[in-house]
């Protein structure tokens, strides 16, 4: 039976999250009902993961298997024929029968986008957190290295977050943007737990307000303590740019649970 | 009685463009009812240039004379209170009472987006002209310099512009994109026609379309026939960025007229 893996691109602002729930509409709800439509039977949608409302993706990787045999173009054309605007198939291709889009990541890559003028943006409203007051770059680079490597994130995770444990690798983590009303933060890391990008963007934020100063990232990360890390920064400003994969099948798995953000 | 210059930023997708019309909701029309409340009395409110149904502006300039006597940012803050969230006032200043945004005017900055990959991107759908073949972007570059400079526009005006002639300077002319899925032409000018530039881009992208070789564009301005160009590109591709202004009072005024983009 073969197995399609999708990337899919979308526009969040009107989806109530990835995962599928009654009466709400969700990227994976549509996208099951336009495969339905193609396929002429049900399809599991499994995905990398599971983006909270609002929450956009560049990159988003889901799967699911078939026992019809399309071309792979069929795939991106046909279901982008059948779903809505907010959301399209960029890429199709054939996997092994036991991918796991979630399972067989390697890495994420994830940006946040600030919009740091004194006065709003229509044309960013719906991609970017907006913040008036002037962010000091310098001192949210110099807290950001803390963050970098192997690290017990317990600080920066959701109360509700499901992971068995909180031990992940964050690889890069770069603020750009300088005089410049348009900030992202770009991580890219092994796997991520529930909120921990919007944590640390609202941790990084506090530095950058000047609230705290860059070494306190640190002691919130060694206090593992989510309390006294910064605010869960607004999903909106949140984006999947892409999901890693390596050649074929993992040596080993990776260590993300259910509860991944 | 003082007279105010506004900058504005809009997102023109739900906007049936810059200028007031019954039944139809504008820039103009929510900005002078957002001023009325401001000011407790009506207020006419003039713009740069009159951008179509679904152009987007990050720098469009308005004035507006008023004998309330308010601090400036009473008008940026204040505004943006009562402005819908598709449109808000950047900056605000005083200027003499016979500033015309329009004839005083020494330029205009324009981008067009051009989203350039084989499927639709739901992140750009709202910015960006989104076209699925492969663009010669070496073969626009090769045909853009003809257009720049001091020339009879007329083969780039739409078929109502009411300009009373279509000499216009084109100052720059740059497309922007490699192998990146976004491109962009950004064109400054001293002034523009009516569908001016969505009608270059139009007609760049006849060239980069492989439809026309680069030497036809300057085959097009000869012409001065508007029969001739391309396709006017859509409206929600272009951004008004930005309208240039000099030092005080401009020593000659420039040739606009009401017919400008």
């Amino acid at each position: 039976m073969p197995r399609i893996k999708l990337v899919l691109e979308y526009d969040g602002t009107d989806f109530a999250g990835w995962q599928a729930q009654p009466d709400h509409r969700s990227v994976q709800g549509v996208l099951e009902r336009a495969l339905a439509e193609l396929l002429g039977a049900r399809a599991r949608v499994e995905a990398a993961g599971r983006t909270d409302a609002g929450v956009h993706a560049e990159g988003q990787v889901a799967a699911f298997s078939t026992d019809r045999e399309l071309p792979l173009k069929a795939y991106a054309r046909g279901l982008n024929g059948l779903l809505p605007p907010d959301v399209a198939v960029v890429a199709a291709e054939e996997v092994p029968a036991d991918f796991d889009p979630r399972r067989w990541a390697q890495g994420k890559r994830y940006r946040y986008r600030i919009s740091n003028r004194p006065v709003r943006s229509p044309l960013r409203r719906r991609s970017a957190w907006e913040l008036f007051g002037v962010l000091d770059l310098e001192a949210m680079r110099a807290a950001a290295p803390a963050l970098v490597g192997r690290h017990d994130f317990s600080a920066f995770r959701a109360a509700d977050c499901e992971a068995a444990h909180a031990r992940r690798e964050i690889r890069t983590l770069a603020i750009e943007g300088a005089s410049s009303a348009d900030v992202t933060i770009e991580v890219e890391g092994t796997a991520f737990l529930k909120h921990m990008v919007r944590n640390i963007a609202g941790t990084l934020v506090e530095v950058g307000r000047g609230r705290r100063p860059p070494a306190w990232v640190a002691e919130v990360l060694g206090s593992k303590d989510r309390n006294r890390a910064g605010p869960t920064a607004p999903a909106h400003g949140l984006t999947l740019v892409e999901v890693l994969y390596g050649q074929g099948r993992p040596a080993r798995l990776s260590p993300v649970t259910a509860s991944d953000e």
